[in-house]
């Protein structure tokens, strides 16, 4: 890579000149933003919240608070930190998600064993970390690695701010009280027509192409040939799925991909997770508490053997990661879902014409989550970031409304296996050939 | 049961007259003292500590107690004092540990997963129960079934206070830091000579025989014939344990009941719990933290299946529950012992003559956990508390330095599934037959 | 032990005189008889069924025909036959049961992937072992060892005759055929009433104190104090039974043992093994194939969780060992349960006084499988027979219908894990005192 | 579908006139010379090598004869043999192997619990079921889907001739006697040099395109862009293996996916399956027993992830199906690899130019096993044949010494999971880029 030091950040050049800027004070001040914001999130919960993971997916809150500091400590402070001091010796330890290379680790579901350090202590530690990056990226504001590292620190705790969401709901949902998360009443999304929108064979241009920050898996741009295909206006409703759980959906072995109807009968799942059935009426909890279901939302927390088999029984299939790029991902997208509003449900404005719901919740697609031709992950340590969890995932393109603001980008490639359903995942139809049938 | 109520109190007779008196006011201030020892033995826990479950043996000190305040709600003030008020209707199926007929409960390994009640809400939950049984107990302390169950729910909170320590003990070794729990130095144990003492063939008295309180499972009293056997003057010890380690003890079959030996292999076991061997060096983790291992203090943590094959590795076996009551259970226990000191290690005073290392730690038995002929578990919901789990389980006796006092009976069955070793449990050679070979 | 040598058998000499002769002759007429039994007890089968393992508890018929044919071979003619060449080397590993200090051996679970060696070469390998043992006998038939360890595999295989038996029902149960094993009608049992007889308390002698052969954990005889207690005149029926299920018995917490709850739970158990519900009848899977329940049969095929729960239900308890001794042990037994009469149905002759059903089905105690005071296992490998399984099982007495002929002593231990049924497990109740309230 | 009747033949037109004709005497032909073959290649098997499942992967041989002979019985007969009176009501029950919409089946681990029907019967059931289909391809030989059904079923058993030779390796290999399948010396691989060849970005046509027998997952024929790359003129050897194990690859995180890694710690894989390392030395358990590692002979049982593992330590990739289609796919295929030549190891011949080892073994791809666009499952059950198990599994392509004639298609695509190894896997290192770096 070319690039040259300019006073108080770096540029990056290609072929065709400058391609962009890392600029010291833009990203101290970005950083500064998004540590605010995850202890902002934490709010609402009460002390002993921090301490919960109520599955093995799901981590303690307060762990999330350490692991988003440590990734700055870890791969930024004590490279380029002068006489950086770490916190604390063990964080290597307590606070490392699962990088082998960098040594042993806290075994998942043992992350709400870890007592101490206490939440004092991990939010002096977020101090400390804050201070010193604030003071390297003065210092060494034209340092090129230590400002993409910083950009990428910033970014990984972004996404963390949606897991958060993703597991406070979820340990919420185990506990007894069900408490509501938000404050208010949750907005009641408007009803939508649907249409099929086709598209016919095209060469299109697929992976992150812009010149801001985006992750390895996004690159390198490249060619892919998109054959003719149609979808949907709007992702499938929570009235949609109604429809297909009360025609037996659930039990009808002819919908389902084979490890999904295992799935189906390990997990005895019958509805989307989070609802649930009293006395006739469906229920739904949102992070406002149990709700009635709203028809007209998006389908939400769905695995994607529920969405194949819902597509399968409406007679359409998931559109594939360049098919959902080419249709979906170049709409505008709404900023009103951004995590940043504070509303913590989807964004549902009115009746328009046209592709709706983008950003409401993520989409399911039918590719597996695989490098792209010319893939290199970052070198390193880093490089195990994303590349390693090519294997068994399903890609989800879009966002949620937990999804904050500089992650909704049409290259983002999300991934879950097809059986995580904690996550906001919902999904759109789309139809093989350009006539939509 | 013949009784009869006394102003404050109520007197059970039997045949020969009065056998005990049930004093309100004695059992109002065991119950407050028994209640603040609890929260005492949490003062050295940091917050977060109270959420921990190391293992899905273990509870959270936080259900500890709430658990133990529960128990008086449920089964006395719900039933006696009028106008109670639950603190919380949820608090039955948050606190309830494993009473079926009460109705569901969390299950055990999900105890972590309660954040709310908060520790303040649990802190203010038993305020509110000490002050109604305080208010029971005065006005209605001729209630004969209040009283005994308040005297049951007495001896049920000093038996979580040691659960209270073992599960603290677990939770702090899974810590990367290894935290002390007790301040200062632990005490070394003093080396004593072994003796075999034999005993005759003998016709016993067995089971609980006295006028106090005991467990359901003590009585009824009844004889029993006690072959000729002898015993040991003292635990078997550390020293002595790492003599069986280096002879490859846990390497080698012959030594080893079949269940243990897949026990064994499943927890690759090669020394007791809590043990670590460190450049060639035994460590041991204690409430003082990392130490040197005392070779003459009693061995420890060990299942059934370890002291099974220490036994046969020795020459010898383990006694059954009878011959332990007629020789080390009929010898004065030593006070020093017992939780209430202060002190987290076993007592071992100077060397003396004859049995020794009584309430060290808890002495397996060859004894299977089995109802005694006649037994009848307390009538209705509480007829669970011990009757049920007489499956599967092996008898201990005595007791350990953490046990409070008043439970140094010599009729007491504390029982344990051959592979637990979480518990403070050691053993005492015997030998069949009169001479002790 | 002191003996002496006589032509053709050895003697074994106690204080006052010989104690019991070892006949060379016999030995091998019984060894004989017995071999023969064996394979005519595979004559209904067909050649596949021989392979077939239908569960981790049970074995292939090919591998019982090789393990009790191996056992000769290891234990004896390697040790006493001068020039013995064994039939194949790769046995030691193949038909090792359990037998850890003798080597390794094939996991329990995968028996049934042993296609070779094929069923002719195992009836090929028990024609030379037969062979070598009548020489071996015949020339040797002074060594006390050899005799010794003779009559035990004699026994050995015996036991393997009923686990056969076990194994194959539960193999055609598995099959959709549900083939019938026995030709002919199963014989209708007929009705009894029930008695409860009292029993004072005694001292009793316990355990083997006879002439003839026994295994270790019979001994040594020994005395013990039985409380005093009533037992019933019959076994409970599969009529009984029926009443417990209908009360709900199995859907009771209140009557159940905790681990026993859990076994239910996990095993979705609620009528006893091979019974079936079908458009409200109860049928009942047997040797004659499928067939309706015969109300007064004694009940089988439950597991001791089962067993107690009964007991608990019907306000009663299972007998201990020793009262099952003094009682029903006390009787005469029946010939005509033996397994040699060619019957696979328990035998049930007209309605007698007395204590019957003895020898129809094995009957579970509450004592758990403990040594005797003084046990000592076999010396050597054949050490591993009976001691090392003391640990997790419970013992049931008397013998089933499936039991040979030899097999029906007083002393005789059998025992199982409180989960198993897939024995000929039944039960008789029992009372706590001498009046059987 | 277009189609005409014709005399003992039907024909399939498209628009530009007959695209194929079905002719039941060449069907018929076909179908009796591939049940010929599936009976043949049993010939080496002992007895009770029919009934052995060595792991929950692999099928009995007996099961693999029935349920072939059921698909046609189920498929065909049942639809449409007037008369055809059904072998046996069970068997649908018996040799269903996973098709949930034609009722329940025997689950797959338990199918070594089928001793009923014996061999014999299954060989019996064979024959009726051949005589039947002969006779309804005579008496209807223009029957359109009776004819397509015909073709699927020959194409079924002959995919199950491999799966057979599969499952019977594997069930040697757990037999202590590693028993050869093949007589005769193994054929020694000839060494090759590697040269990478390069493909510029193309548009391709992939899919099946031909006018014969093609499975609906090959279908429709579409176009995709293929992104430049070159791709290895062989397959990794054994010997390239060898040194991936000895520079540590198998301990080296850094080249493993997570789930790779993980599937590494838990099967404890430190070489493809079927190696041993045996006093230093490399040895292979093969169809011709247990062999020296033939170093030359493509790498092969090795897993989606050793695949993946081993391209990252040799800093290369795999190809994708597109990419191996337009290189390896293109290239003359080996007839001398068909499992009709009667040797059972790769065929390797001289030292040629180009691409080679064209259907030694299956190679892995880095693509997942995902609809083509288009893509329509057959309708009514047999949709459940391809389509359900598109989820979860990476495509493999080429063939293996082991795949019958006729499934040598470019389009064919082999699937398993990317644990699975027991297949004839193995793989050819691919790079991005048209210059092969």
């Amino acid at each position: 890579m070319e690039w040259c030091r300019v006073p108080r950040g770096a540029v990056i050049m290609n072929d065709a000149g400058p391609e962009r800027i890392l600029d010291a004070q833009g990203i101290l001040a970005e950083f500064l933003r998004t540590r605010n914001l995850t202890t902002e999130l934490c709010a609402p919960l009460h002390r002993d919240d921090y301490m919960v993971q109520a599955t093995r997916d799901t981590s303690p809150p307060k762990w999330h608070l350490g692991h988003t500091t440590w990734f700055f400590e870890k791969f930024i402070l004590r490279q380029f930190s002068r006489n950086y001091r770490p916190f604390d010796e063990k964080f290597d330890y307590i606070f490392n998600s699962y990088y082998e290379t960098v040594g042993e680790f806290v075994p998942k579901p043992s992350r709400s064993t870890i007592s101490r350090p206490s939440l004092e202590s991990v939010l002096d530690y977020r101090k400390q970390v804050e201070e010193s990056m604030a003071e390297l990226l003065n210092e060494q504001g034209d340092n090129l690695e230590a400002l993409k590292r910083a950009e990428l620190g910033i970014n990984h705790e972004q996404q963390h701010q949606e897991l958060l969401l993703m597991d406070i709901k979820r340990n919420f949902y185990q506990s007894p009280y069900r408490p509501a998360y938000a404050k208010g009443r949750k907005p009641v999304s408007a009803g939508r027509g649907e249409d099929f929108i086709s598209f016919n064979e095209q060469t299109a241009q697929i992976g992150f192409q812009g010149k801001g920050f985006a992750f390895d898996n996004e690159m390198p741009a490249h060619r892919e040939l998109v054959p003719p295909f149609s979808i949907s206006s709007r992702p499938v409703t929570n009235g949609d799925f109604v429809a297909f759980i009360e025609d037996g959906g659930y039990r009808k072995p002819q919908f389902w991909l084979s490890s999904g109807w295992e799935w189906r009968l390990e997990n005895q799942a019958a509805m989307p997770l989070y609802w649930e059935m009293e006395n006739g009426n469906y229920g739904h909890f949102t992070f406002y508490g149990m709700q009635d279901l709203d028809l007209n939302e998006p389908a939400m927390h769905i695995s994607y053997y529920e969405a194949d088999a819902y597509a399968r029984w409406a007679g359409a299939r998931l559109p594939t990661e360049p098919q959902w790029e080419v249709s979906v991902g170049s709409q505008g997208w709404d900023e009103k879902n951004w995590l940043e509003t504070g509303y913590f449900a989807p964004f549902s404005g009115k009746e328009t014409s046209g592709i709706t719901g983008i950003g409401n919740a993520w989409e399911w697609t039918l590719s597996a989550y695989l490098p792209y031709p010319g893939f290199r992950p970052i070198e390193g340590s880093l490089g195990e970031y994303n590349g390693k969890f090519m294997s068994g995932q399903m890609v989800l393109k879009g966002a949620s409304f937990c999804t904050p603001k500089g992650h909704s980008r049409v290259s983002y490639r999300n991934f879950y296996a097809p059986g995580s359903r904690w996550q906001f995942s919902g999904m759109r139809l789309s139809r093989d050939g350009p006539d939509g049938q």
